[in-house]
């Protein structure tokens, strides 16, 4: 495989080898094995610079810091296509409660008493070392306060397409569309600041660390109008679209028959389902990443492959809510770019993209009958080349290959006790590999979890932030109403 | 709470305090808080002396040895209901295939090619390994050699109960019926005569390590003639009856029409369910333990009840062959007392009684698209105190009361990234933890994982020794037919 980067200037070079090495080729390799064995990454400045065999690799580089990883596969960083990261602090709040009563009387209440620069901080925080440390390079999030996850980020080498949130109410955040547009615009000035300066350690860092996308969080919160102008803006910007759509079959039957009463009908006057409406509005396109779609249609499914917009599929998120099952296999059967995703924390509990892709094979296979209807293979693409393009990033994420950013991992496969014997490596990683085993993980090239800890986040000072966190919320909690709503409390909090 | 045990001599004692207990009371303690803070197990001999606020356990028991674990929960050791824990060594083989192509070109070749005593004992090592090390103290097996599974448990201080597997044909463990039952009595009298040298470090140790148990394969395996001789020797010598039943639509269907061109076809001349069957041949009874029972109709639910036979719930595997969705909250509503397994790596491919766990709730609420309709505290009974019931075994095991067996588990949740902030801690368990936080693990009070660290294996001898059977497997695979097939092997092996 030849070099893409021949670059004259003086530059940090490493080698990286190991026992396995998944590249996730793109289509037109086809016929190329899944992995590699005993062949290393060539790494200079924050890029890819070469796959080749080791031995090969040491005699062209013989000045480059060496890794050697004996009982490892090397994998392209894992990517989660949809997450909340700050709500990480509200992980198992209000469990096995209706997602009615939950969102009612547990998270809304609690957001509207505690979301501030500090709790994104600190949430934030905590998602961002469960993502580094189980393996996970980029996160795709939406939440308020995105500037401050975006500081977050830049702290730890996280990669991060942060959404820019935009509904039509008023919040701590903002007062209004109009104010989260102007804070949309301030975003993403300060990552375009930020990024030659991203890495102090890095001086030839050269891929954007992070990016900004418009966050509409759904068509039953934000109205015609302001999807058109967000619609309007990403396309003149060149950025993403991400919403939640067609997560529950409630939104979309009151959508259908406008059925104001409930919560999640959209706010359009178009009798008919959410996507129906996008694409009456001339929305759909390619730049948009509708996460959920659990409950759609063939004619949906059809509509989406045309107009090329990627789906995220959260699996299980979408059980523990009871929502549903996502047709994956028709999904993927069409053509349609799927990536994965955890969701919040809050929902899930857990921001484990290996447990993800474990459940998103397994509920394929049991929900359609067939034990063949899928491969671990095409569960690590969704993972990983197929959450880059979600993330309009696939010419720059997603594979093992020269030219891309060397976000990679490493995982501890041949004598993991849940994955030795290794038979198959892609599948020794997606049906048996867990965060335990990832050792280590680059994200441009700087190596952000080193034998198993972090290396740009402090894990002491986090729980110490945490725990304080908690008692917080401990204490809202013994001023429950006696309908066990958090409401109580913030009605009280707001009359000091 | 009283001691229930004052023993008069002097035995080793123990004293084990943490952050939280939760002792998975029984349904007579139903008002009773789910976990208690600051409280600790006091241990004699083998058992659980007392459960006790930590203060006053050092203060009444102040020479015992302590051990004092601040960010922890204790909760009694998993029970892993249903396994075939030598079938390890098979893990990923031949992942992604139809069911049949599966049985029949890859696991039932490789059976007839490679199963003897040494393929069980390192195979069963591996699995003891792995279950130990993620925190489950009991295993239910069903496979040949039971006798070498049962001296691997023996070294490895594992709890166990053993199948005696009975089945129609011949295989290289035994001509037939007759010689499985002779080796079924073989296994009851050794594991008799180890009951009480089980554990030389432990001379205090009064509760069996081992049982055994009659595991008829199942109705498309086993003659009626054979199930009445099971049934009969199960009932006179107060064993139970460890069966797989209606894992799959087409084991029900072939059944019921007797298509005897269905290798899964009952091997009885009534044309019916073989749940029906049994209860016709007036065999269903409290001691027979169903496993999977995917495809069930209310009646057979109303029958299992009627009877008080448990049933074993195996969501990843079920999952993963295709065979479909298990009516757990129809089970559980029922009062029947459901207990969870992983069954074998070959299927599932991790024995991680966690994802077990996670995956019964997530997968409960997304079938019935109610977000509330198990909690995780149901979960855990499942995994515990219920498993313990469907070995017979609940008045020795899987809850943390005085008088019962010391097998009980630390995982350390407060500050793990993946549960951490703890606002439930039974819910931060079952929805957040995985085998990564489980940091000790006792058996009977012998310390079994200390610190993470497995103390009665040798990992990296037990690595070697799986290398071995992985080049083996390797080189078979490597002679494999034009089809794919092992089979070629094996006919190819049986020529010489």
């Amino acid at each position: 495989m030849a070099l893409v980067r021949g670059s004259a200037r003086s530059v940090a070079q490493q080698v990286v080898a190991a026992r396995w090495l998944l590249p996730v080729w793109d289509e037109t390799h086809a016929n190329e094995p899944l992995w590699l064995e005993d062949h290393a990454l060539v790494l200079e400045g924050d890029r890819i610079a070469a796959v080749l065999p080791r031995e090969e690799a040491w005699k062209r580089y013989p000045s480059a810091e060496r890794v050697c990883l004996s009982e490892h596969a090397l994998l392209p960083g894992l990517i989660n296509a949809h997450t909340h990261a700050a709500m990480s602090l509200f992980r198992g709040l209000g469990d096995d409660q209706a997602l009615d009563t939950w969102l009612r009387s547990v998270i809304w209440p609690l957001e509207r008493e505690l979301v501030d620069e500090h709790f994104v901080r600190d949430g934030s925080m905590l998602a961002v070392a469960e993502l580094l440390r189980s393996g996970c390079t980029t996160l795709n999030d939406m939440y308020w306060y995105p500037e401050v996850t975006a500081q977050v980020c830049r702290e730890a080498g996280m990669r991060a397409v942060l959404g820019m949130v935009v509904v039509d109410f008023p919040s701590r955040y903002g007062s209004g569309p109009e104010e989260y547009f102007q804070k949309a615009s301030r975003l993403t000035q300060i990552i375009a600041e930020g990024t030659l300066k991203d890495s102090p350690e890095n001086p030839h860092r050269e891929i954007p660390l992070m990016e900004s996308s418009y966050a509409p969080h759904a068509t039953y919160s934000v109205s015609e109008e302001i999807l058109r102008e967000v619609g309007k803006r990403a396309m003149d910007e060149g950025r993403r679209v991400h919403i939640h759509m067609h997560e529950t079959a409630a939104e979309v039957k009151a959508s259908q028959t406008l059925d104001r009463g409930v919560l999640v009908c959209h706010r359009s006057e178009f009798a008919g389902a959410p996507l129906d409406n996008l694409e009456r509005l001339g929305l759909l396109a390619a730049n948009w990443t509708l996460v959920h779609m659990v409950h759609v249609t063939d004619a949906h499914i059809e509509l989406v492959r045309r107009r090329g917009a990627s789906v995220v599929h959260c699996p299980a998120s979408n059980l523990k809510l009871g929502s549903g099952v996502f047709p994956l296999t028709k999904m993927l059967d069409a053509g349609i770019n799927v990536a994965l995703g955890t969701d919040s924390a809050a929902s899930n509990n857990r921001l484990d993209m290996w447990a993800e892709m474990r459940l998103a094979a397994l509920l394929a296979k049991g929900s359609t009958g067939r034990s063949d209807c899928l491969t671990a293979y095409q569960v690590l693409r969704m993972a990983t080349i197929q959450g880059a393009r979600a993330l309009g990033l696939d010419h720059l994420l997603g594979s093992l290959e020269p030219g891309k950013a060397a976000d990679f991992i490493a995982v501890r496969v041949a004598d993991g006790l849940s994955t030795m014997p290794v038979h198959d490596v892609c599948s020794a990683l997606v049906y048996g590999a867990g965060p335990d085993q990832v050792t280590d993980v680059w994200i441009g090239a700087r190596r952000v979890v080193h034998d198993g800890v972090l290396q740009t986040i402090s894990q002491a000072k986090l729980v110490e932030r945490i725990r304080h966190w908690h008692q917080r919320i401990r204490t809202l909690g013994s001023q429950r109403g006696e309908d066990g709503s958090y409401a109580a409390t913030t009605r009280h909090a707001s009359r000091n």
